[in-house]
């Protein structure tokens, strides 16, 4: 189970597949509580559940639901270790963006119900289905074409693009690991035009102009 | 004046064109101190004048310079009240990586020289000109053409973009505001692909692919 918090991110929640465990509610008049999803708490009870400093009126606990079958038929986003919840949070908006419907990231990734991805996402997170797996098991299986990104790429201006196919961004620091990077062969960059000594961007920079480049080409 | 703390970004300062006024070390062996511009000081010192929780062994203290005359002949990047110094550290970091030389910021913009803005850019800061201003009378004045950004505008995937220009981007909550927006003529945006319902980009993650579309054009 996962905590959400705000009246904004509750109700898309609740408005998605993602099914409600309850949601406990300080302020009856906000939503119709006539099921047993709601229970009305008084806001000291609720700032006992918030993990942020000023609570919001609603918390809600959903379920985990269980990862969908990924198609393969389009683009496919996987994420070698991103750690910044900031930074998964806006890959997986950017993801709701570019109608990325699949998400897959290595066992290390930040969690996406962590509280600080899901504010990040702004609602984004019902709309994309994410899971988290053994990354150099599951690139082995996959039979469309695999991209990577990396500082020493081809820049991805020049680079023509398929229908479908898989784009691995890697961590933060350390870029995608050695393992991984082995086994990808369309190794791929954004081009620089500043000064050489800049260094690279962030991931989720990165991510938004690589999709970008995906959805025009 | 302005702190920056940490030891790489320190040396990029200090490698810059900014004018120092004093580096506070704990560890005499990190630099050469055999200039007057060091000082060796106790860790407890350090820590009391420090803004982080863990602090870095070295403080530097710099001059804020004169921002310098805008050379209009390549494109200038414009923020209209960015908030976030995450944020606009991303946002001075991608000028940086596009060799956009001149960021004009609003006066509501926040203070480049906020210790999180620093933190964010990664030494981008020594290499971007930053200037605060009133923009509505910058832009009035300005000669070449003036491009901001719209969910209503046209796609940028259709868009030729000229060589230069002057590329306007919003505040995270309101975008640009409306005295300037009226003031905007050519209105651009960036297409989306996946549910109607999605909210709009974060301002750094857009601002990441109109550089990207600027230099690719």
């Amino acid at each position: 189970m996962f905590v959400v918090e705000g009246i904004k991110s509750v109700r898309e929640f609740l408005d998605s597949h993602y099914k409600v465990v309850k949601i406990y509610v300080s302020q009856e008049k906000l939503f119709d509580m006539n099921t047993s999803d709601f229970e009305l708490v008084s806001q000291k009870e609720l700032a006992q559940m918030s993990g942020l400093h000023s609570p919001s009126p609603v918390l809600g606990v959903f379920h985990i639901p269980q990862p969908k079958k990924i198609d393969f038929e389009d683009w496919v986003l996987v994420l070698d270790d991103v750690r910044d919840p900031g930074n998964l949070g806006t890959i997986i908006r950017l993801c709701d963006w570019y109608g990325i419907k699949h998400l897959v990231c290595s066992e290390q990734t930040v969690d996406c119900y962590n509280p600080k991805v899901l504010q990040a996402t702004m609602g984004s997170s019902t709309r994309v289905n994410i899971g988290y797996t053994d990354l150099a098991s599951f690139l082995n299986k996959v039979d469309v074409p695999v991209f990577g990104t990396f500082m020493s790429g081809n820049s991805v201006h020049e680079e023509s693009l398929p229908s479908k196919g898989i784009l691995v961004m890697g961590n933060e620091a350390h870029g995608i690991g050695k393992t991984i990077a082995d086994t990808i062969l369309n190794k791929i960059s954004i081009p620089q035009f500043g000064d050489q000594t800049t260094e690279s961007l962030n991931v989720a920079s990165a991510t938004a102009i690589f999709l970008n480049e995906i959805r025009r080409s």
